[in-house]
């Protein structure tokens, strides 16, 4: 399963690459293969300045060895050798219309001191952080995740959108880092489903990615907007940062792992501002998104 | 002690924001008061936008209550409720030739289930982030944090200085947030030393503050200044971020106690930017920089 899942994200990364020069028409991704010390590495690819992305990324890496004492406690394991792999990409347009989007595939496997495997999962998702909210692309989003889902099993939808929304929470804000869509974890072979199937299941929604997500920017990327607009979305990437570097679980096992940092971080958007105690105002379209973030929404 | 010293960050806000402004020339502070549900409050007071300081806040805030769960174990005791008290500064000057400065001065009770004090301490200290190395800069700065503790004990430059560089040490970058300074925490009476002498140090280090800081940032406040020289200050404040949402131990103690989140992350630069896998050209001053600040230097 690890080499399949593994060959699958390789290919992954060059479909949605080629995908996103194609969307971008002027940026290419810089490409970086890195080694990790421990064992394994990955292909970071990269790309800044473009006419429809400011920064984004598209990475692959498959690492192993032995998991970190920190990393033990949180697995509730005593002592264990690990490998794992995926695709994790997030995207920041330039326009302040278009929403960023993040999306993360991987797959796990856990070994005891003979090199037996001892738990194996797939895990990921994908979701939209608007700056702007239009409620059709939130609809459409969601709707291809909720088709994708349905082909594998009708409780899958409610059940990883709605752990989409409490895992993408900024718990310190009490607001959602943006509408979410889908998020699921420990996809573990049971009597109801074998490994075989949550591969079906995690590649289906990967293969969906751009049809989510592509739409939605093509209607968004060329909009006008003001420096007022381009602010917001600056002042909004800030709690992006604030997310993925106070909560979120994923880069946190970068930096526990000791993986690239500058794969890891290449989540972080390329400009943000902080500004103090600062609020929308009232029945403006920055309050209307406020409204979406402070208590999500169901969207199909 | 708990009175006396409340009263003494009292007196030192309105001091040391009053000389701020004078130094900015432009801009005011802005105060909020706020009440923490759980039990005390602060007095937040932010500049934006002055001349001289993009944004910058002097605060303090005295809270009291039961330690959450996390703290316990931190602080390795059963059950016990605790008083804190403190004033954290944070300055982002407008010019890339100005450092950023940090201080807090803190004092801290806890109680057993009687109210009894069962430990008290002071924590705190102060450090410089410059984005352009000035040598007498650092070499000032640290002369200051020197004599104020020499006129307590000459044991405590050396420690708390040394103290201050592995605080302040971005572990996932492997470099340290700037320039160091002094950071001591768990000043405890001793048979060395009385909490009343504790008091005596902590405040004389405070009362040295602007000593140490204006007379670099006067020297520094108008030097010409490059686009490229702003953008390497942004892309440093990124680094300035990451400490405080990944390692700060100030931070994480308001975020797990309901403490104020303006408050807290007024420390966040105001502009800020993140390019993948950045590098100052070879001997560039930006590379200079990168010298110091991937190997503390003793300046004094």
């Amino acid at each position: 399963m690890k080499d399949s899942f593994y060959k699958y994200i390789c290919e992954l990364q060059d479909t949605i690459a080629a995908a996103l020069e194609l969307a971008d028409g002027v940026a290419t991704f810089k490409e970086d293969l890195w080694k990790r010390p421990e064992g394994g590495g990955g292909r970071t690819r990269v790309l800044e300045g473009g006419a429809v992305f400011e920064k984004g990324g598209v990475n692959i890496s498959g690492v192993h060895g032995t998991l970190p004492k920190s990393m033990l406690a949180h697995l509730n394991v005593s002592e264990a050798s690990f490998y794992a792999c995926g695709l994790s990409l997030v995207l920041h347009p330039k326009n302040p219309m278009a929403p960023t989007v993040h999306a993360n595939w991987r797959y796990f496997e856990m070994y005891d001191l003979n090199g037996k495997i001892v738990d194996q999962w797939f895990g990921g998702g994908l979701d939209l952080t608007p700056y702007y909210l239009f409620e059709e692309d939130a609809v459409h989003f969601h709707q291809i995740c909720k088709n994708v889902c349905d082909q594998n099993d009708p409780k899958f939808y409610p059940e990883y959108k709605k752990k989409c929304d409490s895992y993408f929470w900024n718990s310190h804000r009490n607001e959602a880092r943006g509408v979410g869509g889908l998020f699921f974890d420990y996809l573990k072979p049971s009597s109801e489903k074998s490994l075989k199937q949550w591969y079906t299941f995690v590649t289906d929604v990967a293969n969906n990615f751009l049809e989510a997500y592509l739409p939605v920017l093509n209607k968004r990327k060329d909009l006008p907007y003001t420096p007022e607009q381009k602010k917001w979305q600056e002042i909004r990437r800030g709690r992006y940062v604030e997310f993925n570097l106070v909560h979120d679980k994923g880069t946190l096992f970068g930096l526990k792992t000791n993986g690239r940092i500058e794969s890891i971080l290449m989540s972080l958007p390329p400009t943000v501002q902080w500004h103090y105690d600062y609020h929308p105002k009232i029945k403006s379209r920055e309050e209307e998104l406020m409204k979406v973030i402070k208590k999500p929404r169901n969207w199909v």
